[in-house]
Parts: C-alpha cells; structure tokens; sequence
C-alpha cells in the first residue's frame, strides 16, 4: 500500500509541532467534513470512504519521511522522535459511501488527539472531495440517460491515474454500469468493458478488413466502431456486412458505436439501416462528449441510443471540477471538558456549526420519502412519536411543523480508537445503497434543473449554542 | 514503483489480442499524441514527459495481472503467455517539458511494435493531458499574477492523490515558486511552503494567544492567518501586537495572510495599519479562489499582495478541467514498407497528419523571437539560408514569406530500442526551460485575453501527402 503520510499540506505539520511544543498533544480534537452549497447540484452522493479508511489505517512515518522533515530544519529533534511511533487512534464517524448527503451535513466526522485529527485534514478533503464530486455527477449523468445504461470512458482525460482510477470507483457507485479502465476494474472487481478504437481500423487496408478481422477475434462479442471515414456511407454499411457474415457463422453481433457527429441524426439512421438489414438485435452504443445536458437534448430529439460511453465531462465533474469541500474544527476536549468552536464570519455560509453533531434524517411514514434533515448535537434523541417542529437555519420566521416521521440517524461508526468497524462492501453494494437512498427522495429534489430545495435545519439546542458563541465572540472582539 | 501496465483502456487490449491474431505483431506502428485547439489557451506548456518515461520503462504484466486478464475470457492462453515478457523495446520522441507547444504539434511520437504502441495510449494521453494541462494553467496564472510570485495550495481540491502531487510539479514547471503539498515537495525536492490554518487559532481560548503561541513556535518564520474572526477589528491588530512582540525579542516577522473577504479592500487596509506600526517589512499573502482573472482585477484594484497562494481554481484547472489530447496512429510500417495514416473526417479540425513527422519552430535571426512553426515529415530540411514561404494548413490562399530566420527543431530522443536516453532534469530546470521558451514569443502571443494568432503551417510534403490520402479515401467511398 502507498505511503500517503506526508500527502498534506505543509502548514498541518507546522501546526502539529506547535500543539506539540506548547504541551496541547492530549487534547482531542472533533473536526467535521462537509461541504457548502455546491453549484452544480443540490444534493451529492457520498464517496471516498473506503479509500479514506485505508489511509487513516496506514498513517506512519517512514525513516525516510523524517529524515526529509528534519531537512526541512522546520522541526526540532523531539517532535522528530515523537513522529516515529506516531498513528491514527481516534475515531471517525461517517455517512455511508452511496448516500445522499445535503450541504453543511458533515460526511465525515474525526475525533482524535489534535495533532492526528490535524494531520489528516487534507488527504481526508482530496479523496472525499474527489469521489464524491464524481459519484454526484455519475448521479446526475445516469439519471440523464434513463432508461439506457452509461459506461465510464474517462481514463485517457482523467486527471492522473488515480482520478481515472478512483473516479471510476465513484461513478460506478453512483449508477454507471461499469468502465473501461481496466487497472480499476482488476482493483474493484467490476468487468473492464471496451472494443477497438480508430487505430484497429485504419491499420488494416480497407474499414472491411479491419471488421472482419476484429468479427474473426470476439465473433461472440462483436461491437464495430463505424466512424473512421464516413459513418453511413461506409461504416455502417460495412458493419452490416460483417454482421451478416458473422450470423451466417451462427453468431449474434452485438452492435456499432457512433463516436463522432451529429448522434441524434447518425443513431435514427443506422438503427433504420441495421433494422432494414435484418439486424434489429444489434444495439447503438455513442460516445462523444457527453453529458447529462447532451443526454436530455438527445433523448428530446429521439435518439435510437442503447448505451452511452461517458468519458471528459464525466470523470473531471466538466462544468464544476471541485467539489469545496472543508474540514473544521467543532470541538476541543481539554482536561475532560468540551469547549464547543466554531469559525465566526461576516458572511453567514462561511459561519460553521459548533459541537459534535449528527444528522437525523426524516420520512414521512406513508410514503417512506424523506420530509427534511436536522442537523443535531451528537446524542440528542428526536421523539418521533409526536409531531416535531423544524425552522430554517438562517430564515428563523420558516418553520415546519413535520408529524407522522419516523428518523433515521445518517451516520455509522466507521474507525474506533484507530480500528476499522465498518465492513467492507462491494462498489456494486455501494451501487444498491445509492440507488435505495436516493429512492428516499421523491423526483421533484432529484431533477436535474431547478430541483425544488429540500430543508435541511438545525435541531433547537444546536442553534441555541451557536447563538451564544456567536453572541460572546461579538462582545469579546467589541471590547 | 507502482505497476501501472493495466491503467488502460480495455479496448487496447482487445486490439492487442487482435493484432496478436492476425499475425501484425511485427508491424512498426507510429502515433502522435497531440491537442486540438484548446478554449483556455492558444498554446500549451508541454509537461508530463518524466512520468511518462517511469511508466513506460516500467511496463511488464505481472502474474497476477494476467490471470485476473485470464478471468475476464477475453483471450486465449497463447496471448497470454505472450504478455508474460511483453515490454517496451520502441522508441519516443518528444517535445521536451516546460516548452511552448501549439495544437496539432505532436508532444509525444510513439514508434513501435503495434501491440506495445497500442497498449500505452490511454496512460500516456491520462499522463501528459494532466500535466500539460496544469503546467499552462499555472503559465497564465503566473503571468496574471507577475511581479508577485505564486504558491501552489491545491491539494485538498485535486482529484485525488495524483492529480495533486503531479499537479503541483507541473504547476512548477509552469512558473509557481513552490507548493505546500509536502509529497510533492519530497518527491522532487521542492521546499514545502505553508502556516497555520483557523483551526490553529480556534484550539487556543483567543486570537492573541493563538498567534503569541505561534510566534514562539516560528519566531524566524512568523506568518500570521488573520481572517479567523474579523480581519480588520482583531486579525491585523493582533498580528501587529504580536510583532511587537516578535521584534523586541530581535526577530524579524514575515507577514500576514488574508484567506476571504475583499483582498483588493482588505490588502490596502492591512499594508496601511502594519506600515503604520512600523512592519513595513511584513509581507502580505493571499488565497481565496483566485485564478488569472482574479488576478488581473485585483492589480487593477492596486492591492497590496505580495504573494499569493493559488489553490482549487489552478489544480482543477477549474474553467477547461482537461485538454483533450488524443493519440493518432500516423504510419504503419510492414514488411519494411511505410504506409502513411491518418484519420479522415468531414471535420477538418478532426482530420490527422499523416506520416511521421517533425516540427520547425522559426525564429528571427535579429530578434530571437519566434515568427510561425512548421509541421513536416520526418528528415525533412528546413534550408535556413534562403526565405521560405509558408502556407495555412486549410486557408491555403493564406501564405507568408518568411526570411532571416533559422530554424529550430523541437524533438529530442527521449527513448530508444526501450531505453531511456533523455537525461532527467529537476523541476527548477524545468522551469527555467519554460521561461526560455516563453522568452521565444512576442508579447502579443502571451497574452490572456485574444492573442494573438501564431501561425502553425504544414510543408508542402506533408499537406501534398495529406492531400493524395484524402482523394484516394474519399475515391474508394465512392465506390
């Protein structure tokens, strides 16, 4: 496994040896993970979880590792020796990998001795940021695509190998079929998917040699790419005689794939010419650079398309490639007491939620549909036998009086005192969480434009504290 | 070193087990790896090369690779024994990272047995679009940002590990100073630049002690993070007393850094307040989502901002998130004869070069800067002694006389017969190359906002190829 210990920034290692120096190494730290409103869609599905785990679970500093910080003379030789048998043995709460998640919600909850709950700041931001920036777009794509299925063809635009790799992971998890990168494949477990590309066909002397050759390889499993010169005046063409030729050997072609060129126009006419050519079982696949906004205007068009190849603007999230996440402290535990803390801001989204928190999410008993989320302080218990009245976060005159709901608390214990707790699942079974918390939701939150804004508040006793810290910094700050 | 063989795409070994079939596994094959016009830039800053040699030169199917290859059914056990000593025995050209590179410029010529030449498409293009990307991104928000220097920051907003660790080398390469992505700064001997964060301030009971406690931390390297409550009405003013502080002890502070709010606003403020109180000397950094254009605004503003940390917007390279690079297969070689490729298409900006080729970059004799580049067939002289008209690859009634110039070709050898021949550089050596080149271009070329045009011509061997290609093909669809 990588060493990803020194993957951080520099300034958590600064900070880490001044908790050290002034004596601060037993205080336990709560930060929380979570994101703010997020351009590109109301909700996110979580990801990255796994990956996080695995690398709180291998935190250590090689020799070498200190060796280079003692050459960066920013570090006395005591922290250097503290740094040796130094790991992660705190806790980390988290919501499950496949899950919706709103913004302010944290998805990942650390409680540890400060200098470990620092420490992991960053490589905690990059991988759940990341996969859970691609497993939200994969969301937003397969939905687009509905009811044809969507495969991940990103690798060669990814940004680097592991955004191929691990972005392939989290569009998986948020409803693409499967990819066609093959290192991330053998790694989960998925089944690499792919055919030829241009080159196979303009290595051979004519686009007909080229499909007979490739129909003489895979006769089970036969896909022609049909566009290198010109897709209806020969590609298609070409692929129906090598389609014949394979039904004459007692073998069923799979289809053609459109790569370039207007798809809505080239699948009506060669789903017309496979049909008239008695090839009604051969399937359309396209790819193209495409997104869930090209899905919605081909499918308003009529597109004949079985199966989308999604590559670009999936896998670097095209239209927003960061997701913003951040990760901020909410308590310190110090000498056995809580000192709840919260970053204080002119600007309201900048202000964040002091305490150790949880997340109730509410269902309509009828419907089994999600009403709303409050966001509470960790070991407050929602009465769910009586109605419950809920007010807006900011806007305190909004409320809403919720009844007939049963709640469910989001999060799961995922490491205790630096071991593992949570199972491992399947990026399939993270598929089927995905797909069982989002039918929690009813269709008017999951839209792709406009989607109605789905509440999120604060329980009272969270707002009350936040209130009053608010309220003691201000008069601190106006002496 | 990670084994990186099966970051592919499953069609490549597919085609590989194709080609295997019929009997082309001695068949030379060329590729040209290059970029279409890009909406972010006219040109690019060429990186990536370095990891692309490590993966290439590291190329081999492990045991366990191949039998998970066995598992998926896709191939017989003839091919996959041939995998078991495959490697890389080709070899590569390429333009050296840090230079200037214009669209349809191959930065990367593969020549080698088809299978090899074929299999390492999709990691390569993964590699270099990365890198290259960034490393131009970093380019243009340098340039914004010049006399100040810029801090690479974007680690927590990467996508994933890679995208951050390569991300920063490339920002590098393009003209930041240096990253606070400590793996990176060990991995290729940068110095790790960072500070403390709001959580520093919050784990202390006020802002003064927190900075106090920092100060007697990093009394030689003192910057301070002042936006944790109210910038003006208690950052500033405690940094100052704090440098008071600092100072009557003999130390020399180094400044403040804003992270939100209005930096042209809050900059002049804070320069005014710590000249006032006799820091002159202290520097002023910023972050908070700046890219180039921030950049521009906030001199136009004249903000007082020495150095500024750039993060999310230049390691997403958050407006274009990828370049599109493509890998084209250009010859074929068998039984010793060539036989030139190149894809065909109704879109003249999707048709190829054929051939293998080179490329002319042309300066004037008395001003050393460059007037056009030329794209040619390999071995073609460019005869330096005499004008030379140049003509637009498509607009061909276009044309320019071109005198007192020489010319300079842009490829070196980077490996041959499977072995690496080019010697590797530092990332600061890098840098000084893209600042070369960069020096090679007129002002009008640079700039962000409509550059303007440079002129990348074909010789007239390669468009009268090109030419004969395109009629034969368009002929025998006719038929």
């Amino acid at each position: 496994m990588r060493n990803l210990t020194l993957l951080t920034d520099f300034y958590e290692l600064t900070m880490m040896y001044g908790y050290f120096c002034q004596g601060k190494t037993d205080e336990i730290a709560t930060f929380d993970l979570f994101f703010r409103p997020f351009d590109e869609s109301n909700f996110c599905i979580a990801a990255g979880l796994e990956q996080a785990i695995e690398y709180i679970e291998n935190i250590h500093f090689s020799a070498d590792d200190i060796d280079y910080l003692r050459s960066t003379k920013a570090f006395d030789e005591q922290f250097l020796n503290y740094l040796k048998d130094f790991k992660f043995t705190g806790d980390v709460r988290a919501v499950p990998e496949g899950t919706v998640v709103f913004p302010y919600e944290p998805l990942l909850i650390v409680t540890a001795p400060i200098c470990q709950a620092q420490l992991v700041e960053a490589a905690l931001l990059n991988i759940v940021n990341h996969q859970t920036l691609i497993a939200t777009k994969a969301r937003r794509v397969c939905h687009a695509a509905e009811p044809s299925s969507v495969l991940e063809f990103g690798l060669r635009r990814a940004q680097a190998p592991d955004a191929a790799i691990y972005g392939a992971r989290a569009a998986v998890i948020g409803g693409c079929s499967s990819t066609s990168n093959v290192l991330c494949a053998q790694m989960f477990g998925l089944p690499p998917k792919g055919t030829h590309a241009h080159s196979w066909v303009m290595s051979f002397p004519t686009e007909l040699d080229a499909f007979i050759a490739y129909a003489d390889t895979y006769p089970d499993n036969c896909l022609l790419l049909v566009d290198t010169y010109d897709t209806l005046g020969s590609g298609v063409p070409n692929a129906i005689k090598t389609f014949d030729y394979l039904k004459a050997k007692g073998y069923a072609p799979l289809g053609i794939r459109l790569d370039s060129g207007d798809l809505a126009y080239l699948s009506k006419q060669a789903r017309k010419m496979l049909d008239d050519a008695g090839h009604s079982d051969c399937k359309i696949f396209a790819s193209s650079d495409i997104d869930e906004y090209v899905l919605e205007s081909l499918k308003q068009q009529g597109a004949r398309i079985d199966i989308y190849g999604v590559g670009t603007r999936l896998i670097t999230s095209n239209n927003t490639p960061s997701l913003g996440g951040v990760y901020k402290l909410s308590n310190v535990r110090s000498a056995g007491k809580d000192h709840p803390k919260m970053k204080i801001s002119d600007n309201p989204i900048k202000m964040t939620n002091p305490g150790e928190k949880t997340v109730y999410r509410l269902f309509g008993r009828d419907t089994n549909k999600a009403i709303a989320d409050l966001i509470a302080l960790k070991g407050e218990v929602i009465d769910d036998s009586k109605s419950l009245t809920i007010t807006h976060p900011l806007e305190r005159w909004k409320s809403k009086e919720v009844y007939n709901f049963y709640a469910k608390e989001l999060y799961v214990d995922v490491i205790k005192g630096g071991k593992r707790v949570l199972p491992q699942k399947t990026v399939y079974q993270l598929q089927q969480d995905c797909k069982e918390s989002l039918d929690g939701f009813w269709e008017e939150y999951k839209r792709l434009t406009n989607p109605h804004e789905y509440k999120v508040d604060l329980s009272d006793k969270l707002y009350e504290l936040k209130d009053k810290i608010i309220r003691e910094e201000r008069k601190t700050v106006a002496k």
